[in-house]
């Protein structure tokens, strides 16, 4: 019996981690979760779970699950005791925002192995996050079609052998469309994505190609790759979710419907399989895939990223604030579409890089660049 | 230094073979080969190469190599002293026909893991070969792109989690034909291959369909697959060379470009991977790939393969030697295309299966049935 803690049960990424459980309860318990303020939901996991610890937002909510019988903990410290939970095998990590970092570390530094969804923790802090599982003997398993893709493509290779890896990109809302038409597009067109449906954030990401630019970042940590490694291909059906060139000029390729409860699975049952109901990808049915060279000019925020890591240091944690912050501004539709790569473009050109950051100076520019007030 | 011999190396495959060792001297050393008839070949991988034992098909073809330092041996015994040579590490078995079933065999006896591009031993033998692989403790590596497609998607996978495994079909010359064009197709048309340049009876082979059959049937004794698991779908560019789906629905796919050196090598290098130049994929170029249901009824002779194999015993032995006689009268302008399907579907139907044949008895249906006249 493997015992799971996940952070922001209550999310898109939690609720599939919890439906995994609920299907292989002979596999998989429930220990330990946190929640923001969804307090109802927090009390139907909990009656349904019967976990040992959790952690809510705020310390009001927290009396509100004092009926139960469990364990209640609040703010920062209860995550990080919720991380940390003595009893956790593994901590699904999907919490969204760099609010994530800590409760990783410190599950890492408590031998917790990592399903790791919250993309901040190895965009701005791979280089730690990557140490620290190494010195705890810490799996970290992504919780991403694309990087579970190439987690399985790599299943029983020797990693000296990559030639290099080869990260799809569906192409977002705008695929298809030019720069100039781009100046004209609005938040309702951004928000319709024609593959996967996703929080708002992760949307917009996807039609600036963001999302795939922190993808690079995320894989270079996590397979511990240069960048030069990594390449991106427009596949607009998304049905090859990643792949990886080995030296012998072998290609291996992870295919799948999207659902996100095959990496969450994948990533509690590594290195076995696990059986899962769910719809099986007919590739006759598809009939025909696409693929087309990325376009760097045309998808500016990926050269960005590719820009970013390159330089290193604090450049991809101002890239990934500013992009936060220019994204929520789109959608509250203070700013058009490209304003969102304008911004971030000048506050890089202007960033000066602390190169080899502590945890602390990360999460001081994170929070800087995220406090600021931008005009456009 | 891993110790190879070659079975056929004089042919297409065996060259490559010998390529292969040319270009990773540090790796691979040749003891053993044979050749047919070839004797200036042989003369020049002796030379080259300076193996310890040589077999030739004539005796009098053996005394024009007494000039060199080897040891040479004739006939069908010498088939088998190099099969079986006690330095060989490795037998890549390339030559054509049910001949090449007996030093299999041999090979395996003796220890020697076998990279296998004999058909006929598996096709007709399979169960035999798999059975005394096993005892000896004999790794049977796959030398085709598609069996060694499956054999990469499985490395570091637990079998029992194999749902299903895809063999991807060219569809060969006549894809787009109907079966009342197929009546009028010549045998010019029949040699036009799309995707391979291959041998003719190979290339006919894959034209009607049958070497996806003889492929499934491979794929069956290879990976100890019920025929249910294992399935075909026409994708006309050839670029994923087959797939396994596992039981949490997600699929591994390996591709590259036709190039035979790529399997050879894997067969060699397994489980590890040594680098290899030679053209790289470039999906964006490519653009697109196709997929296709396979159609049963459109490619009679697939539908022979998974009867033959669901019936079992000597069913295969009689559908791959009445396909080999019938390709060859076709190849002579005795026959038209579609009589290969009528000959092979009559000589199976009249067939009296003998199930559960040992060697002698699955040689000698294969022998009746190849020095048969048959009459469409």
């Amino acid at each position: 019996m493997k015992k799971i803690g996940i952070l922001g049960a209550s999310g898109s990424v939690g609720m599939q981690g919890l439906d995994i459980i609920r299907q292989h309860t002979d596999q998989y318990q429930l220990v330990s979760f946190s929640v923001g303020r969804n307090i109802e939901q927090a009390k139907e996991i909990i009656k349904e779970f019967s976990p040992k610890i959790v952690s809510v937002q705020n310390a009001a909510d927290a009396e509100k699950l004092t009926e139960f019988d469990v364990e209640v903990v609040d703010g920062d410290e209860g995550l990080l005791a919720v991380a940390g939970y003595k009893e956790n095998d593994m901590l699904l990590n999907s919490i969204l925002g760099s609010v994530g970092l800590r409760p990783t570390l410190h599950a890492i530094e408590q031998g917790i192995d990592i399903a790791l969804a919250n993309k901040e923790t190895l965009v701005v802090a791979g280089e730690l996050v990557m140490q620290k599982a190494k010195e705890h003997g810490v799996n970290i398993l992504p919780v991403d079609s694309e990087h579970s893709a190439i987690y399985q493509c790599l299943n029983g290779e020797d990693p000296q052998t990559i030639e290099k890896i080869i990260i799809t990109a569906s192409g977002g809302s705008f695929r298809d469309l030019s720069r100039a038409e781009l100046e004209e597009v609005t938040l309702e067109d951004a928000l319709n994505h024609p593959n996967w449906s996703m929080g708002q954030k992760i949307t917009i990401d996807s039609a600036t190609m963001m999302n795939k630019g922190l993808e690079v970042i995320e894989a270079k940590w996590l397979f511990d790759l240069p960048v030069e490694k990594i390449e991106t291909i427009l596949h607009r059906e998304s049905v090859i979710h990643s792949m990886v060139e080995f030296n012998d000029t072998s290609v291996i390729a992870q295919l799948g419907t999207p659902d996100m409860r095959m990496p969450i699975l994948y990533a509690f049952s590594y290195p076995e399989r696990l059986p899962r109901e769910g719809e099986r990808l007919n590739l006759a049915k598809l009939g025909t895939m696409h693929f087309k060279e990325m376009d760097l000019e045309r998808f500016k925020c990926l050269k960005f990223a590719y820009d970013a890591i390159k330089i290193g240091g604090t450049m991809p944690v101002v890239m990934n604030a500013v992009n936060e912050v220019a994204v929520a501004k789109f959608l509250n539709g203070e700013i058009s579409f490209l304003d969102i790569e304008r911004l971030i473009e000048r506050e890089m050109r202007n960033h000066d890089v602390i190169q080899n950051p502590d945890l602390e100076t990360i999460l001081k520019v994170d929070a800087d660049y995220k406090s600021r007030q931008y005009e456009v």
